[in-house]
């Protein structure tokens, strides 16, 4: 499997793949082509996210931090369970793929 | 931090970096420069592996298996607890990225 190619067409709704489901823990592939959370939207998971992009162009943004993280391929970060966070922002021109590890 | 950039010298040797652990996780980014397993070396690992290869080529063999599989960007597999596998290649040009999470 590829997770660059074929991509799904994420041009209506964000797309997501479970690629690998074991007891704690979680691999999702997720495809955004323009989506971001609606405003006053945020994440609060009892779970732990470690994410990666592998494509595409993203902002995230901490409740806790002023300005959102502009983030491109390669980058990564941890998400620490119930830090709240949202997706200001993803690429309308290009596909960002996330890698996503749910852990805990 | 960013998995792409800056990369670390593995001319010499293989470079692992731990990303994360967690109790029954660990993710782990593995540059490679030309190094392989040496003949006849096989991982037998009790833990699970799941990889992605983030930059480069490299070649995978699995022990019940007659063909090295031809990995490059964007190429994930599973491999099972205690399933037989050696890296038979990496791209000697350019380094291979490797992300890998340790599970169970």
């Amino acid at each position: 499997m590829n997770l660059l190619r074929p991509l799904p067409d994420a041009r209506a709704a964000e797309r997501v793949d479970e690629l690998l489901a074991r007891p704690g823990l979680r691999l999702m592939r997720i495809v955004s082509l323009g989506q971001a959370n609606p405003p006053g939207f945020w994440y609060d998971q009892p779970e732990g996210e470690w994410i990666v992009l592998l494509a595409g162009s993203a902002r995230l943004r901490f409740a806790d931090e002023a300005e959102a993280r502009l983030l491109g391929p390669g980058d990564c970060l941890d998400i620490a369970p119930h830090r709240r966070h949202r997706v200001d922002w993803t690429d309308l021109a290009v596909p960002t793929v996330w890698l996503a590890a749910f852990y805990g």
